[in-house]
């Protein structure tokens, strides 16, 4: 696997992890535990008791501290052991490894890389579901597949126009047009305009009208979309450049998307979605959410395929295509950024 | 696994591949998708998108072509890819591997090897379900095994004794006298008679009679049988030749069993059997699939078990016994026909 | 896995291997079968034939011999083939191992070394289903985790006051206070007196008493143990050391356990437990078993998930406590004779 360690992951949804209750979670084949105290108090440790290895995930909640419910030892939230039953030291090694973690956006974000990078001003900007301007539906999806198949896929809307011909409606437009595609300092922003169309399964007018879509693919895998509906014209009007979605006449909507690598085979996808309140309701929520289980089943079932026949094929390469822009630009900033990583670490042994 | 390549393997049914529903087929670790036109076109290629490796048999047909849905790209019947969408030019070396294929005796036969030695004429002669001589039945099984284990079953018999002894009720004869097995140039031909016998399950006579059975076994591993119920003296009259079939007084059957590799521990086995239209109907025929199907479970439990075994066993060995004769002639044959293909293949690159 | 392989392993349960039924099992990753005969005889071979490497486990009993149901080779009860079908001579190379193999405390117990050195003195004393003096009940648990595990579990008992805090009951004590662990020839002996207690779940009484229990834990994998409840003030009476159980007031109890690496992440435990026939009856017994099924699920949770964790550990590594005294003890008297074992094996090559 190679993805960015400097970054933050979503671990799971904020309203999944209540008070005293260890939640195990697995990023980048690191075995997490995440629990919450009736303090406020949020805590990340690796899920491996020093003792014996048993999962700190199945322990137990005392204050802020978490006790292994093998030979309970006890664990204070920076991953150092206090007490162990029947022995009156506690050596100095017997820690575990803590991970910064912020709760924010309804998500529960995880750094995976060195603690004294990790910078909260860092966490992208999703929308969380308690945000009044919007009405948002949620759901995730466990892939059997890697993290990596699933970022492409969102880095390369073309596939809009086949895999989901049926689910989202899209023409051949999405096929047929470029994007305008920006490099971002972590990530790429995505900007398109569909001229005098009738717009698709989320986004239909009863009149031709001018669509904007628009979306940053930030690392380490999260998408943050949004777009809406503007008069005939007003794509030539503002010279095809991102529109003021204020100035929308409808279809407003919001989607944050959030794509974990669990192991090299699998992976976690969050994501809400749903309208401005200014253009549409809880029905229309659950309209949009109605079409999103039907797509993202749609691109489940392709990339796990994709998966398994890249596991069967000996050298696996891949041809990108123009349509791939997105795609190579994130993957070349990945890459660049886990060599920096790699060069950081041999410098620091 | 050590498979013949140049050989027509079955993929499947002919009646399973309607028009224009592409069907995915694993062959000597080999994804294939197949794929069926209005115009009675039959095609072939290797199931991976040359773009990102998705699977073909997710695309959609388009006349004689085939198109990919997860990015479009559009694939001619000879593997060349016709257009990229949002893309001018198509690279040359955009193009996936193309398989001969043949719909024939109702299975669709795929060669595996060097097209330019594909030659229809090396298809065996396999008795098909369309047949007016033959009422047959069918079916298919899935093992979790690699099929050089079924090829070994199916090539000694002896195994009836024991493995069939309810199923087939085949006596203790099969294990104690010797069929005559002649080498061919592609397989091996198997030959027996059985003296005063009242048969087995599948040929039972009223009276002690002379029964006889033949069958060849062809690369890469189709079993052709059939034989007959004969007038006391007959095997002697004969000299314990091969029989004109036509003077069989009873229980003429036909089967033709095709052994097909998926991976090196998966394999498919087709089946078809049923009496001479002279010598059975629609109900006999029903009898002998209901003996076939619990025979074949029979041979299924062994053979798997036997393969759980060797996957345990450090260095597995066999050692071969008399009744083998048939197993090591067909097993040398695939092992000088490979050593010959690998041969090839150093001298062409 | 480093395993004494000098040592009785229990295959299974006596009253589960009927009369001429074979019994596969798999013990340190040897396939065994097992089969008893009309005549009283128990044997016990390498479940492999020799010819093509079929489970003799799926053959047919006939008297004291074993016929393998593929191609029906029969086997000697030593290991030697006697008769191969269509074939005059047997080799003399046609034999599988045969291991040493005794029937005793209601237990299979199978000697997986050297057989010039099976002696059946080594068996331990365990407490057979029919021993008049207790009244036990009794079952098996298969694991997805190396028997290791299991046997440290057996091996550091602090673990009550936190996987059973419910099941069992335990209290604080159990981590808080040393066991008295002394070494034996082939296992440990673990003793302790819990003073002024009301016990725990399955040796509860109406007022503070003096509570004993002892266990040895014998190579390869079996745990013995007993108990009682005495006067308060019994401890300091024997300062400490193990009373007569015969002066018990009640609770006296009686479990044999036995763990039985299959292979290197799989396990299978057997039990029985219950009340000497003086301090309970059917009823104590029953209770008593729905105790252990509790408890023991609770520990199979714990490992298997602890045996996780390990797998997803690039380098796994323990740090041992003060109550790890057993394990430690354990752990180096098989590793000493494993050490003599592949010594004993390098001479002898």
């Amino acid at each position: 696997m190679r993805y960015v360690r400097n970054a933050w992951y979503v671990a799971g949804w904020s309203k999944d992890l209540a008070v005293d209750k260890p939640l195990a979670m697995t990023i980048l084949g690191d075995r997490i535990v995440l629990w919450r105290t009736a303090s406020g108090g949020l805590h990340a440790l690796e899920d491996r008791c020093v003792h014996r290895l048993a999962p700190l995930s199945l322990g137990r909640c005392e204050g802020e501290r978490l006790r292994c419910m093998y030979h309970g030892l006890l664990f204070d939230p920076d991953g150092k052991v206090v007490e162990i039953p029947g022995q009156e030291l506690v050596p100095p090694k017997a820690r575990v490894r803590a991970y910064p973690v912020v709760d924010r956006h309804s998500w529960l974000w995880v750094w995976m890389g060195d603690p004294a990078r990790a910078d909260a001003a860092l966490i992208p900007d999703a929308v969380g579901l308690d945000r009044p301007d919007y009405v948002l539906g949620h759901g995730q999806l466990d892939y059997a597949a890697e993290a990596r198949l699933i970022n492409d896929n969102l880095l390369d809307f073309s596939h809009l126009t086949f895999v989901h011909a049926q689910s989202f409606g899209s023409g051949p437009q999405f096929a047929s047009t470029p994007a305008r595609i920006t490099p971002l300092a972590r990530g790429i922003r995505y900007e398109r305009w569909t001229e005098n169309s009738y717009g698709s399964a989320s986004r239909r007018s009863a009149e031709p009208m001018d669509n904007f879509m628009t979306y940053d693919f930030l690392l380490p895998g999260i998408l943050l979309m949004t777009g809406g509906v503007f008069p005939l014209g007003t794509a030539q009007a503002v010279a095809f450049a991102a529109p003021d979605l204020g100035t929308a006449v409808s279809g407003v909507t919001f989607t944050s998307q959030a794509v974990t690598p669990m192991t090299d085979r699998t992976a976690r996808y969050f994501f809400s979605w749903g309208p401005h309140r200014a253009h549409g309701d809880e029905a229309q929520r659950d309209i949009l959410m109605g079409i999103a289980a039907r797509a993202f089943d749609e691109d489940k079932v392709m990339i796990e395929a994709q998966q398994r026949v890249i596991d069967m094929t000996p050298s696996p390469t891949v041809m990108p295509t123009a349509h791939d822009r997105g795609v190579t630009l994130f993957n070349r900033l990945v890459d660049r950024l886990v060599r920096q990583e790699e060069t950081a670490a041999r410098d620091a042994a």
